[in-house]
């Protein structure tokens, strides 16, 4: 009677909302300070003071009919040229407001992307560990997930495996840097090979492969590390961002698509995208919010807590034993699970109060994803959880 | 390359649209003044000051990091249950929160359902003059859209003709009132020959025909007009609501589907919706205008400046000749063409700087729409030009 399929997805139970109920309970029953919960992606930074005071400034003294009214559909113009603008200076790139396309996040990014250039059949590549939704979203395209083994330790992209990968139905490349779950960014080296693999492929079959760089964490990197802007390598780029981590407001939805200048049939690509966003009930962004981040397109939210998170995270874990990937960026540590099954890992866990992810939804088996975006006091806390939990082990 | 559908509707540009760029044009030509744009269909009424106020005081006041983060997919609970609470009360009914989904408004609201319970083959009914994205919405699910034409004059479902369009394959019926561009409200006495009939043949055809009730437009009635609540005529009702209209917010995107308790495998139907608005990317509807509407849930804007502009519009056009259906609600006068196309009487229209819609993309050749959500002022600067405008077929 209804969508077989969509009544299954509605009643999957995500495995960290299983947790986050758990949390919920054990916090009820032994105290809120003594559980340390490590499963949720929500930003634990507030949002900068500049977006509270954009939004006032906005509803007192900008017009209420034109503030809260229908924008056109990919946006309104002068924030669309603002972020060109503000890409154009801090990457060097030529995009014109033409390029870019408001949306309600990532995810709607993703969707409209997706729905714009996959056909039923063909093929879309991703890199392990990914995020489960990029599966969701493409089966609505029926269009086909291909996962991608990463290198072992650095989950850099394993340009071997990736060459074996692609087919003559292969469409599109997803790429998430900072990447959720591992935290990795991607080096120049590996974005120049794979770049370089794409456009040889390209030629091999006669028909365009698109990157798709999912990059809500972009801003999220320490230590100056670079992360490479991808329309800077590969013509045939779709770029979908988010404000939600950089700006801590990811209850808020708003982002969006920017698509490169030189991609090929490049009017095509964006009225597709257009299209996509027009069939999937995306009328358009938040009229108020467009207008809020752009006031706020050079801030973030306070970087340096994760920072600080990460650093004392993952030096006490690597001195305890643990085995984990160091992150560059994003908020979370990648964790090898000390024994077999990650499952089991994170039920010895909860002995200590603490709760983690198990990583293998995201194609990783073996290894579980431990959230820093918590209060720093958290981790102080949990430490002590931590070490009990790798004593077992030992 | 890309979706050859979606480059299409990517491209196509709106009438609605070029009407908008040729405002521009000719106000730039001869001041905004002596244009006469009656194409828009943007509230004209401010949001009432609760609406500023209450985002003023969730901002200053709210903790920062859960009013930008991520709600549940499915809205606040508390958000939910102040909504069920609020419609239980007017009408009676017996919801709770988890009957209520928060979308991104109508559009949203609509695709959300459409993909739910609608499968490829699949036929759903409109009723003429309805609007042209229905058919953009079904295309993506593969089901089919099926016209019928409304009773003559009174714009009132025409049973006779619904009962003949009526197949095995009849999934759904989508109604719209009060009605984008007629204006009609269905009377309890049309909606209740309806449901005896949709019941009938559930029956003959032993499975559930659903009704989807779009309703941006309920708020927007005049002269203590009611508008019947669908849920407490059939069972199988999901409500399609949405703020933009009510409380003027329609760039805010934030509306929610009400799916009624006494509906068939009613847990699959939420489910089906929870699957569906996560495959579409719908992460969640913002979490900031989540709280603002539940501040505001018995407010409207200033509906009374509608009412005099449709007085005002009617009356005046009445006298000069024209044939138009009386309208009970929304923004709209639904007016015949003094010609038999009304793309050439919309041009004739223009010689007297009248901007005007032709209402054949509606279904409903031969009529145009006269939005009256516009100053007052511009009414009655322009009733000169309908004058002249009429002479001309006099």
């Amino acid at each position: 009677m209804y969508s077989e399929s969509l009544v299954k997805l509605g009643k999957v139970r995500s495995e960290i909302r299983e947790i986050f109920e758990y949390a919920n309970k054990r916090k009820a029953e032994i105290g809120a300070d003594k559980v340390f919960d490590f499963s949720i992606g929500n930003p634990s930074v507030p949002a900068p003071e500049t977006v509270n005071n954009a939004v006032i400034d906005l509803v007192q003294n900008f017009d209420s009919v034109a503030l809260h009214g229908y924008t056109s559909a990919q946006g309104d113009a002068k924030v669309r040229q603002s972020i060109s603008d503000y890409i154009n200076q801090r990457f060097g790139t030529k995009l014109t407001a033409n390029h870019i396309y408001m949306t309600c996040g990532a995810a709607s990014s993703l969707t409209i992307v997706l729905n714009a250039i996959m056909l039923p059949q063909e093929e879309c590549i991703v890199f392990t560990p990914y995020f489960p939704e990029y599966g969701v979203f493409l089966e609505r395209t029926g269009a086909k997930l291909v996962p991608v083994e990463s290198e072992e330790k650095t989950f850099q992209i394993d340009i071997e495996r990736l060459k074996k990968a692609i087919t003559e139905k292969t469409k599109a490349v997803i790429i998430n840097s900072p990447n959720n779950p591992s935290g990795v960014v991607y080096s120049v080296e590996t974005i120049q090979k794979m770049c370089a693999l794409l456009k040889e492929k390209e030629k091999e079959y006669g028909h365009s492969i698109f990157v798709i760089t999912d990059e809500p964490y972009r801003e999220l990197v320490y230590d100056d590390v670079e992360v490479p802007y991808i329309i800077n390598y590969y013509d045939n780029t779709f770029v979908c961002y988010s404000y939600s981590k950089a700006l801590s407001l990811p209850g808020e939805r708003i982002g969006y698509i920017a698509v490169s200048p030189s991609m090929e049939c490049e009017e095509d690509a964006y009225a597709a995208i257009c299209g996509a966003g027009r069939a999937l009930g995306y009328v358009c962004a938040s009229s108020m919010y467009q207008r809020v981040i752009e006031k706020c397109l050079d801030d973030t939210a306070d970087i340096s807590i994760y920072k600080r998170n990460r650093d004392l995270l993952y030096n006490s874990l690597k001195d305890m034993g643990y085995q984990c990937v160091y992150p560059d960026g994003a908020f979370y540590l990648f964790v090898k699970a000390m024994c077999e099954d990650a499952h089991e890992f994170c039920e010895k866990a909860k002995e200590f109060e603490l709760l983690l992810v198990p990583a293998d939804s995201f194609g990783t088996p073996g290894y579980v994803r431990v959230s820093y975006c918590v209060q720093t006091k958290q981790i102080e806390d949990a430490l002590g959880a931590f070490k009990k939990l790798a004593e077992c082990y030992q």
